[in-house]
């Protein structure tokens, strides 16, 4: 199979410029931005709306792609663990999925809270939340 | 920036084959497979044991990427919806994200059930469960 290819449909607009500032995950965070949706994708939100929690999938652009150990939260006193039993925002593929709480709707623009993601992240999807 | 590539991990082996036999979210199944991670990335399952859930991002490589606004459930009745109110795996980037209990680990291979995924659709990334 050829590698899929994915596309940007939107960025993140937010107050959290470095990692140091960032909020270790969507559970532990309160903090508000906006999801700019790209004009051409905007008809694929419609039937989300305020007070919902959605599933949003962003692209961590400035993650490290090669890294299969992490130490969990930085703390090495536990030793390296693979990737794929932790959220560490290096990976193979850095796709991050928060559950953002929608705050308000203006056209294109989605105010949200919760987020744990830099300004400036590319978003490449959202979903309604279910779980087990 | 540049479109992101994807790296696939892994495929998954199990017993639908075809839409119409799958159940609709992985919280609604407990249809059993076999997630085979490649060799290369192996060591990145370190840390992951039998009973735990885990989030399965899935690359849905037969669904259309065209679509912006469908049918919920395939439901006619209440009317189209945008893409991203919506789980549909008819999408711009089909990722689909499963949340699969851990039924076994046979190195590379992890035994799951849950299964909402057709047989043979790669395996794009695994992150350990969290929720608000």
């Amino acid at each position: 199979m050829e590698q899929p290819i994915l596309q940007i449909i939107g960025v993140l607009h937010g107050d959290i410029i470095s990692r140091e500032d960032a909020p270790r995950n969507f559970d532990e965070s309160e903090r508000v931005g906006t999801l700019e949706i790209y004009p051409e994708y905007q008809e694929g939100l419609e039937g989300i709306a305020p007070g919902q929690t959605i599933v949003v999938l962003f692209w961590l652009h400035k993650s490290s792609r090669d890294i299969l150990k992490v130490y969990p939260r930085g703390d090495k006193s536990k030793g390296l663990r693979g990737v794929f039993a932790t959220r560490s925002p290096a990976r193979l593929n850095p796709i991050a999925i928060s559950e953002l709480k929608v705050l308000a709707i203006h056209g294109n623009h989605l105010e949200v809270s919760g987020l744990d993601i830099l300004d400036g992240t590319p978003i490449v999807d959202i979903k309604k939340k279910i779980s087990r």
